[in-house]
């Protein structure tokens, strides 16, 4: 342990630019606004603003000792004392669980979490008058608000009802009044059927997963966390850490598995520029680091660049300034959803530890609720630290009131969320559950085996709700062999129907198109929308072609590499080239391209693809290096129940990949390819190549 | 001097990874193929990947003293000694200038550079028959192709031409054959009318601007240097750096002057990323350093990240080591072009030394030969470390043989070099010049008066032979006052003429509208071209609308910033919303959106504009401040031959810029704005804000 030189950011550059900060405000006026705005605006920042300052002010008492913070805090605590009682209902109430000093309840349960703390950390320096007023006619009387008056946001297992109990609970930690956190923990009739212990119990997955994704995840790990510190510390006979197996722990951890380049994975509603260093996972890592001292902790610590202005953030620093940090594990794994671990997988696939290196998401999880999207068995890839393969994230300028004030856009239900804006097959031309929240609650996917081998990181998973009558499945591995320079990815997308269907399945990708084995030709002088619902009108259509022989092959370049997707369709299918922007007056879409497979087919479908990272477009020492794509066919066979994609190279080499639906580890198969029978144990199997069992490279 | 730690690459990474490679090559046999693909090919990237090879082994041979070293790169000469006099011109043969290994005579040039130079490094170490071998069959076969065989290339006053000179020459010193290299220096007839001196002469300005702009500059750099240095070893008594008041140096802080968070200005046809890390700016800065030691430079290099393999890159690395290093100093400045300086100018206006502070280029230059852009008075704006405004740069994917062969696209000339596709004013449609290079050659603007103070950096230039019958002129300034949080610029655009015009004034804008004062509604189901030519039928139209009581105001967000132009305009203008993308059946061009003001006007227009970052987006810890603009109203006065231009805020302050025709300094002027006079002395004058005069801030 030890030895390496630490030159990062430490604690103390934290603490010097919250001191900064601090001092600068003390000699200033004590502003708290009327409420007025909606997120975004004025008066939303503000108090958010004022809370911060009241939380650092308080730290920095606890970490310094010096008073003249807690009376800072304590006079703009006093501030608020004077006139919250007054408020009512905020004026630009959102629709569902408004608030009062903000539009919406969840981002007062945010306020009071920061104060509350505060609160508890200077208490002891103020007289009873103002322990009295602050106590009275804030603490309590938001945390009532929060409470008793708003059941249908504290007793709800869900994010905002953990802020809620989170805010209430600390509350009363800070007062010292155990009526409120043990409703906070055990609901508000104490019964645990609902409150924070039952939220731990059905919010997470076994795996600490959290079913609405990593970016509510990430937010919805600060109450947990700082809630949990604080029961640990007040009621540490609970031994809330080690509840349910260590479930926070495991949560801390899953968020941090779920980033690339340091961006959480953008699915569901999720704002795409979410990184590891939000202030919520600040506090998720340090916490971490003080229950396991996990020196690959610090390496995300390091990556984040900033610390919890607390003492564990203190103490992640000391560490990381003793050379203690080893680099974080990324690593290939399964995300079971659903409180019991069955409501269907994230499935991460990751190429090495590298975290800018190749790396797949199979999105195989349940609905997620709300803020869900409609895109089962879609993927994301990722490579050299970009996205290759992307999702659109959310329709959502969060916190730009000029933008819809700072909501959800109307386009985030009607483009956002529908199938089609995902890299996942749409039937017919209709979203998946017909785009319905609670049919998509009710069914998740069925996961297949996930295997991890040097040479073959591969999972399924299969969902038959989706569309009445046609039942799909989606097998995705990334695959090393010594005749592609760089690991490829093999992707089997298959439907099973009794009738005729239409069948899209598109490929959002990032980059500028190169080269293509089509003969396509964008339309010259005319746009029109590729349709008019289920989110195909928000789609511009660019160009359609027919595919080449049963094979369409798209290369784009991207930074400084070169990608190819190279799909085996049926004989008559098209290519269908997008752009998003149509339908848009408001200019609320990014205007982001894509392409679609498009077939129409009797009895199911089968598209089977293989995506290529290579070569390399150096503009700095000029020159390119193989910017073709290195296959030259794919090929898919069944036979029953099993699958063989052969996947050729251009000069004569190939490699298979054989796939059983009877996912037995020990159950024996074999399929005919070509007059030559394939046979293996097991789900997987990759035929490697010549070059590969030759030791060419 | 000295103190500062340094944590960064060395030479001996750069040496290290060299060796590496070398190492590597010498276990394997070498190839030389036949010569066959165009730029980007095999063939093409094999032969550049072999005079790498070459040189690097002739550097490595200097730099250890190692003979493997010589011996490889010696094996390496003879293979293609046995070769070359059997290759006739290349097959893919460019258009002009064909050469023999590669489709032209310019890299040919270029491979000479580079294996003349390990020629020189190893040839003490050959045998006679080894040296007769490569210097007959080799060097002197291809040193006589690229002179005598081609006059037309190395008799030119041209980048080209230089290539063919260096090569020629380097080759003569590295030979011991000062015929060549006199030909080289004074042109094939050695009277001094051509060959390098006479390129000094002419294509360099004054202060070392190159007519073609940085992103040629930036590579005909690389022969000047590399020649210079042989001049400099081989025949001292020339005393060439300091040919011409040391305009080679000068020439070495020109281009580096011209880059933006790294990137060089993309001016003219240019590869947008092409960084200062180039190879030929390697050598530019460690060849400079020799010569000046400024400590400024090793700041350049420490952001190159990598070293010339030479012992000129090693001293630049050894002064990194030792802590010499100084930031560098980039301020605003005018880069007069043209050999006698009389050519117009290029004007670099930054708000502070800060190289990701904001930035704007006023592009008043001559037409810069086949490679000109018709862009007369266009402008580029930077904001942290981003493009704001921003020019498409050549359409090509340089290398990338999928795209036409690398080659410059169609689309270069027809979209990428006319007036639309830029920052600059359109009168009926139509390009500067009619997009005739002919006409645009001869005529430069007439640059005005270049100030920088405090609070005022600016600048003015005019032309009336772009268009019969219209002047054109344009000032622009970055303006640094009290009531605007950051510096804000204000840009006045005129046309005079006698009669009725279109006037078209195009915003190239990167990032995302979110605010307007427009009624504007993009059209949901369509999209037509916005023309037939001159650019414009690559454009798609996306929205016209009318303004609104003479007002255009934009938002736009960029990253974590907001950037609004304000603009005024005659009272019955439209704004068009466009994206690049029409009449593209090939996926050629990058999808980018702008906007234009449009007016007709019988007698001449004015524009003026205001652009304003300001405020901060902060998805990381989710707030957002000032996403509004503060600019409520922008008015324009005029009295004969001085403009006034008055920019309201929303908190009832304003500024005033006065801009004199007459750009004496010492003329006094006056105008009348809204019955108060406000009088001045010389071309330019600041009013400024009430805030600002009473120090509010």
């Amino acid at each position: 342990m030890g030895g390496n030189v630490y030159f990062g950011p430490t604690f103390e550059d934290t603490q010097a630019a919250a001191v900064h900060k601090i001092e600068a405000q003390m000699s200033l006026p004590v502003i708290v606004p009327v409420p007025e705005d909606a997120g975004g605006g004025y008066t939303h920042e503000k108090h958010k603003e004022n809370a911060r300052l009241i939380y650092n002010a308080g730290q920095l008492y606890t970490l310094t000792g010096k008073e003249k913070y807690a009376d800072f805090a304590a006079g703009m605590m006093g501030a608020y004392a004077d006139v919250y009682p007054g408020w009512g209902i905020h004026p630009a109430r959102k629709e569902q669980s408004p608030g009062r000093m903000f539009w919406q309840n969840l981002n007062e349960s945010w306020w009071l979490v920061h104060v509350s703390q505060a609160y508890g950390a200077v208490r002891d320096t103020l007289s009873d008058a103002q322990k009295d007023h602050i106590e009275q006619n804030l603490l309590r009387n938001m945390a009532n608000f929060l409470s008793v008056e708003s059941p249908e946001t504290f007793d709800r297992i869900h994010n905002h009802g953990t802020w809620a109990t989170a805010a209430v609970g600390m509350t009363g930690y800070a007062i010292g009044d155990r009526d409120y956190s043990e409703k906070a923990l055990l609901g508000l009739d104490k019964s645990g059927e609902s409150g924070f212990l039952k939220q731990l119990d059905e919010l997470f997955s076994p795996d600490g997963y959290y079913h609405e994704g990593p970016y509510y995840q990430r937010y919805a790990l600060m109450p947990f966390v700082l809630f949990a510190r604080a029961v640990s510390q007040n009621e540490p006979e609970r031994a809330i850490f080690r509840y349910r197996d260590g479930i926070l722990e495991k949560a801390i951890y899953a968020v941090i598995h779920q980033n690339y380049a340091g961006l959480f994975f953008p699915i569901n509603d999720a704002i795409k520029d979410k990184s590891i260093a939000t202030t919520e996972l600040l506090h998720g890592v340090s916490i971490a680091y003080e229950l396991t001292g996990d020196p690959e902790l610090l390496s995300i610590a390091e990556a984040q660049g900033k610390f919890a202005l607390t003492p564990e953030g203190r103490a992640v620093s000391d560490a990381l300034k003793s050379g203690k940090s080893k680099p974080f594990s990324y690593r290939s794994m399964r995300l079971t959803d659903g409180a019991q671990g069955d409501q269907g997988a994230l499935d991460i696939l990751r190429a090495s530890r590298d975290p800018d290196g190749l790396a797949v998401v199979a999105k195989n999880t349940s609905q997620g609720l709300g803020h869900g999207h409609f895109d089962k068995l879609g993927i994301l890839i990722y490579d050299a630290g970009r996205e290759v393969l992307r999702d659109y994230g959310a329709a959502r300028f969060l916190n730009v009131e000029a933008k819809y004030g700072g909501h959800y856009l109307p386009e985030n239900n009607a483009y956002a969320k529908q199938t089609v804006a995902h890299n996942a097959l749409v039937v017919d031309s209709r979203s998946h559950f017909n785009a319905d929240v609670k049919t998509g609650n009710k069914n998740a996917p069925e996961p297949g085996a996930f295997e991890v081998s040097d040479d073959l990181i591969i999972t399924s998973a299969s969902i038959d709700t989706v569309y009445a009558g046609v039942s799909l499945s989606r097998t995705v591995a990334i695959v090393k062999d010594a005749t592609f320079p760089e690991p490829i990815i093999i992707d089997l997308v298959k439907a099973h129907a009794g009738a005729a269907h239409s069948y899209d399945l598109p490929f959002h990708y990032n980059g500028h198109p190169v080269n293509t084995n089509l003969d396509v030709q964008a339309d010259p002088v005319s746009r029109i929308p590729l349709g008019t619902d289920n989110g195909y009108q928000y789609l511009w259509k660019v160009a359609e072609t027919d595919i080449v022989e049963g094979l369409s092959q798209v290369t784009w370049m991207l930074d400084r590499k070169f990608y190819t997707v190279t799909t085996l369709a049926p004989d008559d299918s098209k290519v269908v080239f997008f752009q998003i922007g149509a339908n848009d007056p408001n200019f609320n879409l990014r205007n982001e391209p894509g392409f679609m497979l498009r077939a129409t087919a009797d009895r199911g479908v089968v598209f089977a693809s293989v995506f290529e990272p290579h070569g390399e477009y150096n503009p700095v020492v000029e020159y390119t290096l193989n910017s073709y794509s290195r296959v030259s066919n794919v090929t898919h066979f069944n036979d029953g129940n099993v699958d063989f994609i052969r996947v050729a190279t251009v000069d004569g080499d190939e490699i298979g990949l054989g796939v059983a639906e009877d996912m037995a580890p020990d159950m024996a198969h074999v399929i005919t390819v070509d007059g030559r029978e394939k046979s293996w144990i097991g789900p997987y199997h990759l035929f490697h190549s010549k070059s590969y069992r030759s030791g060419d490279r």
